[in-house]
């Protein structure tokens, strides 16, 4: 590697940015699956949560997590914060 | 569309597992990127936080979230939950 540590910092940006813009579109396409869900329930009278839908999801995630060397415990909180977003999307949807 | 509401519902979540899994294998390698950067930060003594690479990831993601349809605040508010988890990971490295 005969790279300056500005060139190796940018080359590594570089990547961070790709991966950066993957994550904004599969977000996008996963809360128009989630506004989906949001109506279905809301035309169904279903309830917008469901913890045991959550837990599973989370158990799952944390595998996932550990599979690919991510921290289990930030998966579970980056769920989190997703859920959060949707459970919102879903009382504003029935506003 | 034949198909009852709980028939749709666990189609669309079976496409929200699909995406969370990718959301997952996305991060994990998005953390082993910021990990080097958080290597070669340490070892050439440059800051752990960059406010203006930061302001150029905000205002980039809110573009790309806008045009995948996506609310610029959450992208932006995605953004600002990752980058905290990666400043964490950076001082760690030099504890």
């Amino acid at each position: 590697m005969t790279d300056s540590p500005l060139e190796r910092l940018n080359d590594i940006r570089t990547s961070i940015d790709n991966f950066d813009a993957a994550l904004i579109h599969i977000l996008a396409e996963r809360f128009r699956k989630t506004k989906e869900v949001g109506a279905l329930k809301a035309a169904h009278d279903l309830p917008p949560s469901d913890p045991t839908r959550e837990k599973q999801q989370i158990q799952r995630l944390r595998h996932l997590a550990e599979s690919s060397d991510l921290d289990p415990d930030f998966a579970e909180k980056f769920l989190e914060f997703v859920i959060r977003e949707v459970i919102q999307h879903h009382h504003e949807a029935r506003k």
